[in-house]
């Protein structure tokens, strides 16, 4: 049957690009309250569309925060049941003038439809929905479906615990697919078997009571910025190692295996820089592709401070600004790497100058599936298919917060998915998604819901078994 | 003649503050050109003033940016002719949100007006106005004056120069007193003989040819918001001392004249850091009233890049800007240390990071008013009788651009004659001046031009000859 969808599919490829288009025109920015009337538009055409395809149970799940968007089939008795994850929400749009076609307004150029969300997820949300669709349309789907699709991923998703503590009955499942994790080449077919942890920190600094007047101060009173600067050039050596002391501690011992799976990918180390116009960076024992997936970084997002309006303003600030994020590897602890860090910015931080730590929603540690887990498997089964080719197992360097509390509140293992390609711009200008990736995951989708289809329900919940387990933690620092 | 003038002076008081109230409404922010109504309306609130009080020649200057207000009364032949100089433009207000009062809404509270601009320079402004008025609804001035009031102070003068070269003739003077040039105490009376000079330098800094997600990027690249932080990091050395390699080469030797005056103003450094709630800092080998008025500083006045909105955004960012500002001590070339800083900075970016400079308008040296100098003799004069006490020579840490390219252009010294104190809040939130000074003020100006209008005015340009020239450049970096 999963045939006859997919060709189902492909035939009404134009019908779903249009959908696709009208999804993206709804500015569905978690981090902007500004943005509160697109998201719940984006809401609302997702229950649409998930009701007109013969789903139940289509509603929204309360969290405390934005709200998720749910439905179920459950018309396959003795099947697995699969939660399929995904996130509607988007990264904030700016620097709007870096943007060659406006954010929300879909354009397509060269085989690619730009817009924010297009990569980071909405392409491949969409990519899920339709293929259930299909199913239902030609009489049923092969495997029990449950969709929970969040609405605060790109903020880090600070109630999504507090969505699947209320929420329990609407995520019995045996695994989890996610539409969002992206492949990690554009060259060969890969499956994804980890992605990094993330955990937050904004820092205030503070050096006087106000504002002073640099001619009337300059010279004998801390300026905030010159402090924190100072602050943020101690978190990496010259060439590129954390120097964090005591941020690696509990980083996992990178093996043989994931080093031949990183080396595997083949990545051209020239090429990567060159498309991105940098120059090499980053610990030298390690490769590109290591850096980026095994080991942990750290960046500051933003930092301000001062004035930063037209023209000159000659003032002593006494107040400077930083957002940072850490990717974490295999192993950490998000809320230890926190205290790692502001224990670091504390004890360089001379007399005179003051620090407040705020963490945004809850860190995330590194997720990894195991071996031989039979979403792996069937993964595998389906990329050889469609490509021709065994795939590579690679790991994202971004972050799935949702697999690892997945496994930690409903011991659930989550397979990503997902068909964005490494070179979208994603959380950046000029986001894209190429329509050829629409086609292959149209074509894909149905047969790894077929291949999921065969399994044994009880067979997910063994493998989660023997995954490597680790906790997830929501802690703030205070 | 004087004291009637300073009696009547006195008696509208009450009027006085009503005008300066009006003209503090008037929202003239030369950095910002949003502001262009209020630029606009302040120069027609001067001129109308100007010509009610029998001024002539009551005209705006065109230099190329903001034009001058100037008004003429010549009818005292024989007599010496001074400009009275003052700006008319104000700093930005922003952060808003930390005025207790809105900034252009003058609010009275414990004799002292509060709003941007009240003490830099509107109030002392206000002062030699209605200073000249009196005296002309009194028969006549001692002195000939040439007002003077420019629109780009706040912003670094950029267009002064064009403006003397252009309208010499409104200019034609013995001398200049200038109404901005704050009192340097809040217990003892001073008279200022000098400035320090400023020089600027905006830095844009890249690391990439666009902003990254740091899932996807993040170990590998250079962040530009790091790298800038480093180069920052190195202006200063723990103890703050400038650690700009050949920065301070051109700064004249201070010597014991210079320690003694700077000593007599017996500043409390324990209640100079406590009323801004900072700790000590500076070059050790100094006090901190040297620190403020004979050696140079280097401030970033405003650091950004990345995202800097509400929420978090997980970004790499590629490009980080920082605007940078420089006081300059006696000796010292505002295009060379220009030079030097960029100099510093592209020897310490690694490969792959770009930088790139821009200076806004051109740089002002230091400036000294010599001993002797008549200007000088009138003003020691003026303070030790309306105070009671010989006045302490004083610096200020500020600049006044006009000083030295009077000097340079004009031949022409200036004394600083405003009545400012230094801690009202310049350039910060919550500016304010203290009543008590403008009384003080419309007692004083009286009788300076009366002083000066019993010197001859060659003397004047004798003092000139004698004073330590010091080269005014408007030299950009490309």
């Amino acid at each position: 049957m999963s045939d006859a969808v997919a060709g189902r599919l492909l035939a009404r490829k134009g019908e779903i690009l249009e959908r696709l288009k009208a999804l993206l025109r709804l500015p569905s920015v978690s981090a902007d309250p500004a943005y509160a009337a697109g998201m719940a538009a984006t809401r609302e055409f997702l229950m649409a569309r998930l009701r007109q395809a013969g789903l139940a149970d289509v509603r929204l799940l309360d969290g405390g925060g934005q709200p998720a968007v749910t439905a179920a089939w459950t018309g396959a008795p003795g099947r697995p049941t699969l939660i399929i994850y995904s996130h509607y929400d988007v990264q904030p749009p700016d620097p709007l003038d870096l943007w060659t076609s406006p954010p929300f307004e879909p354009d397509i150029r060269d085989g690619r439809i730009y817009a924010r969300g297009a990569s980071d997820v909405k392409g491949s949300t969409l990519i899920a929905i339709e293929t259930v669709a299909a199913f239902l349309e030609a009489g049923g789907c092969p495997v029990n479906v449950r969709f929970f699709l969040e609405g605060e991923e790109e903020i880090g998703s600070p109630s999504l615990r507090s969505l699947i503590e209320r929420h329990r009955d609407a995520l019995a499942a045996d695994a989890v697919l996610s539409a969002d994790g992206g492949r990690a080449s554009t060259r060969l077919p890969t499956v994804n078997v980890g992605s990094r942890g993330l955990a937050r920190l904004d820092v205030t600094l503070r050096t006087a009571e106000k504002d002073l007047h640099s001619g009337r101060y300059g010279g004998a009173v801390r300026n905030a910025i010159h402090e924190l600067a100072r602050l943020l050039a101690t978190f990496h050596d010259e060439e590129g190692r954390i120097a964090v002391p005591g941020f690696l501690d509990d980083l996992a011992p990178i093996g043989a295996r994931e080093r031949a799976d990183a080396a595997a990918l083949g990545l051209d180390e020239a090429a990567f820089y060159a498309a991105i116009g940098a120059h090499p960076w980053g610990d030298p024992a390690y490769s590109v592709e290591e850096r980026l997936t095994l080991l942990p970084s750290i960046e500051v997002n933003g930092m301000w401070g001062g004035y930063t309006g037209a023209g000159g303003k000659t003032v002593l600030p006494c107040e400077a600004h930083a957002k940072i994020t850490m990717r974490l590897g295999p192993g950490q602890d998000p809320s230890r790497v926190q205290r790692v860090l502001c224990d670091h910015l504390l004890a360089r931080a001379p007399e005179g100058v003051t620090l407040h730590f705020e963490a945004m929603g809850g860190g995330t540690p590194a997720f990894t599936l195991a071996e031989g887990h039979p979403l792996l498997v069937a993964a595998e089964r389906v990329i050889a298919r469609t490509t021709g080719r065994p795939p590579v197992r690679a790991r994202i360097g971004g972050t799935l917060p949702v697999a690892a509390i997945f496994r930690e509140m409903l011991g659930l293992d989550t397979l990503m998915f997902g068909f964005a390609m490494p070179d979208e711009d994603i959380h950046a200008p000029n986001e894209f998604f190429r329509l050829s990736s629409l086609e292959e995951g149209l074509g894909a989708w149905p047969l790894l819901l077929t291949e999921l289809g065969t399994m044994e329900p009880a067979a997910f919940r063994a493998g989660a078994g023997g995954a490597q387990a680790e906790r997830a933690s929501t802690k703030t620092l205070l």
